[in-house]
């Protein structure tokens, strides 16, 4: 306990008011960058050592962009903003009576608490389903889906029994939401365009890419029209999209689910998740700590000014938060809200610093959009709806815009544009990741474990 | 048995000559490439789906680049090559009676084939250090490396005891090859130049960087004046250079060696290995199969035509060669001298299948080049040395040159001249590597083996 002790004499040095921001996601970072040049000392706690653009992610699992392309060192955007420190380190717990987030190793002491953890993936009640249809949310994640999708183009190459080959060539994304949808369109594009002239065995055309949703369209946070556009775009490219479906079991060989009354049993070799989400668990400790109000998947209700009711010094950002004061349902879990919070979040402590008042929080809704395929997007700027290739052009300058360095931008765009003209896709590598290394461990564990049961059988 | 019986009937169709080569390297890709529009079908064999541009892994390590900047897909690069196909899959045997290559599930017949397997690591005896010192071979070699380094500058920022920092701050790099000499080189920049401003706690300029070397200077295959410049260089740099040293020791915690008679025990978070190589497995295979001599670090002592002796059909290229028909020693095991083998083992299997005399492998020496640290290198073509500036310049359009796709000569080239002028590295991503999970995996095993003995003792 020294070193907590230590630490939080260290922390303590100096009367500036101490603003500690757990998560370097869209929220957390864009309240950090803005607090930069604020009369306050900051500390950035994240597990990771990067800002991960997540928009992106589909990306990296089909093998377009590299994981660096998407990630940005905290260090390295913060280095100039003086006041700002980062501490690569878990937040275990916060301790609101002595107002303290309590880490691995020591405490660190806050005057305001911004908690911007985000979500993760959500199975609804079948948690075992993680290992057979991994989701999207890390780049771990990213590079595990990217591996299992090439392994099974491999592994086909080298099957000879037809069944087991269109298992093996058979990808289902379950969920239509823009992840689903995006990397839906990615995985058909990789089958039917870039791996085409690759395969001596197999026809890559052979390939099926098939995409469950439950409600009775994709997209469905999209208006209905641009929902429309989206399927046909999709369908033109080959994917098969099934609407009204509900997933009932996957397991490694297959996912079995229903279609109106009709129980269908598919098998293939790769299943992907992209239906839903729940909040990371901070959501939890804060209702535990504070009393505040969790929604059905664990977010934490907050109050106008993203604070928690009753804990003026405690404010929860992005994908954590559910924001109901505009509108019927809560803010969607976008980076565009994430980054508009962590920037209110930035100007409301200048304020209060000042002794000024603080208004509420207002979502300015700039659209939404998302990518069918490799040259064709859909595009709702409410006043505005449009899809095909000047949509894909309005996504593709809207995520270069975003992206946080210029070192990325450029090699973003210079990607982008090389897989324009060449339908070529360099990051296509099949690496070890920690998931395969587990994934191996558990199945020598299980052979180990039916040898010896077949030698107690045999004595 | 049915799947590999059937896979050779289909593997013979056809009267065309059989091509099998085992690995993608420069040896295996270069022939591979080469025999692309010759009359025979070839079949390349690798474990992994990409071809590993090794001299650039150190700036993986060092998060200059990110993998796939310097790893290009297989089939990507053959795809135009329509009598090539590659296979992914692990050579486990070779069967000379019958002529074929055992794959895990079926064989592949061959009437010639070619062994480019490489080296791994060696640690004359102390395979032990393998998991304290890691070498770099392979890209999760690189990223564990990253990871390490990345994570002792993190956990130094976090520490408040000055010894523990201390330690966490050291770097030793064992071996003055040109992969230890470019490896302390980028971290010494990485540490006074790179991440300069971006901790709070600590002072970067307080690591020091070490590299140790057995040999009385550094880059031994070198000319003494480029090995006393490349001194000069890292010791600029910041490079703390030990010569005449003897590692006798590596643990967790650091590092004990011998300078002359006195025993040096030197606390360091991160020790890693640049200074040795052994033959991959193959070769002992080769020497069971077809009695061929091994030498001390196992490569297969080949005939000057590449064959076995008295295995007409069977040649051997690329680091696991040892090729000693030119001057005193056999040829080093660099990018070139396999370019160049795998090169002249196509034309030569065409000369043949043409019934054409073949005519003995001869390498043309272009030169040695390292870099040291960011702007500087040193080059060696026989005819004329330098060293400095120009020599980086040359040592960059040389590399740029030899990247296999045009696509990675361009995003190369874009991170180099960015990095040039803002001194950013934007692969600095901390990930989870399989290395990291199964290290973490061995610590909780130790843990409840602890626990259970403390318990046991309690009783």
């Amino acid at each position: 306990m020294t070193n907590a002790v230590e630490a939080s004499v260290v922390n303590s040095v100096g009367d500036r008011h101490q603003v500690v921001i757990i998560g370097g996601g869209f929220g957390g970072l864009y309240a950090a960058k803005k607090l930069g040049d604020a009369p306050v000392d900051v500390t950035l706690i994240d597990k990771r050592n990067f800002h991960l653009f997540q928009p992106l992610l589909y990306q990296v699992a089909t093998g377009s962009l590299a994981p660096a392309d998407i990630s940005s060192p905290l260090r390295a955007v913060l280095s100039k903003n003086k006041n700002v420190r980062v501490l690569m380190d878990e937040a275990k717990h916060i301790d609101t009576a002595s107002q303290k987030v309590i880490l691995s190793e020591q405490e660190i002491p806050y005057d305001t608490l911004i908690v911007a953890t985000g979500v993760s993936h959500h199975y609804f009640g079948n948690d075992h389903w993680a290992t057979v249809a991994p989701g999207l949310k890390t780049v771990e994640d990213a590079l595990e889906v990217r591996r299992r999708i090439l392994c099974a183009f491999e592994a086909a190459e080298r099957e000879t029994d037809q069944e087991k080959r269109q298992a093996l060539l058979t990808f289902v994304v379950v969920g239509a939401g823009p992840t689903g949808v995006e990397l839906a369109g990615a995985i058909a594009d990789l089958a039917y365009k870039v791996m085409a002239d690759e395969f001596r065995s197999i026809d890559t055309s052979e390939a099926q890419v098939i995409l469950l949703e439950g409600l009775d369209r994709v997209l469905p946070p999209f208006k209905p029209e641009l929902s429309a556009k989206a399927q046909e775009g999709l369908e033109r490219l080959g994917v098969t999209v099934n609407t009204k479906t509900r997933v009932t079991n996957i397991t490694e060989t297959g996912v079995t689910y229903l279609a109106g009354d009709e129980t269908i049993d598919l098998p293939a070799h790769t299943v992907l998740w992209a239906a839903g989400v729940k909040a990371s668990p901070m959501g939890a400790i804060l209702a535990e700590e504070t009393g505040a109000e969790l929604d059905r998947v664990g977010r934490v209700v907050v109050a106008n000014d993203l604070s928690i009711p009753n804990q003026p010094d405690i404010f929860v950002v992005g994908d954590l938060a559910n924001f109901a004061h505009q509108g019927d349902t809560p803010l969607p879990g976008t980076g565009a809200v994430a980054m508009q919070e962590g920037e209110y979040m930035a100007e409301a402590i200048a304020r209060r610093a000042r002794g000024e008042a603080v208004v509420p929080f207002r979502y300015v809704d700039l659209g939404s959009m998302a990518v069918i395929g490799q040259h064709e997007a859909v595009v709702d700027m409410g006043f505005i709806k449009f899809s095909g290739f000047f949509a894909w052009m309005a996504w593709l300058i809207a995520h270069i815009y975003f992206l946080i360095d210029n070192d990325r931008k450029l090699t973003v765009a210079i990607h982008w544009i090389w897989n324009y003209f060449t339908k070529d896709r360099g990051s296509r590598l099949i690496t070890e990741t920690a998931a395969a290394k587990s994934l191996q461990l558990e199945k020598e564990f299980a052979t180990v474990v039916e040898r010896k049961q077949a030698a107690k059988q045999e004595v």
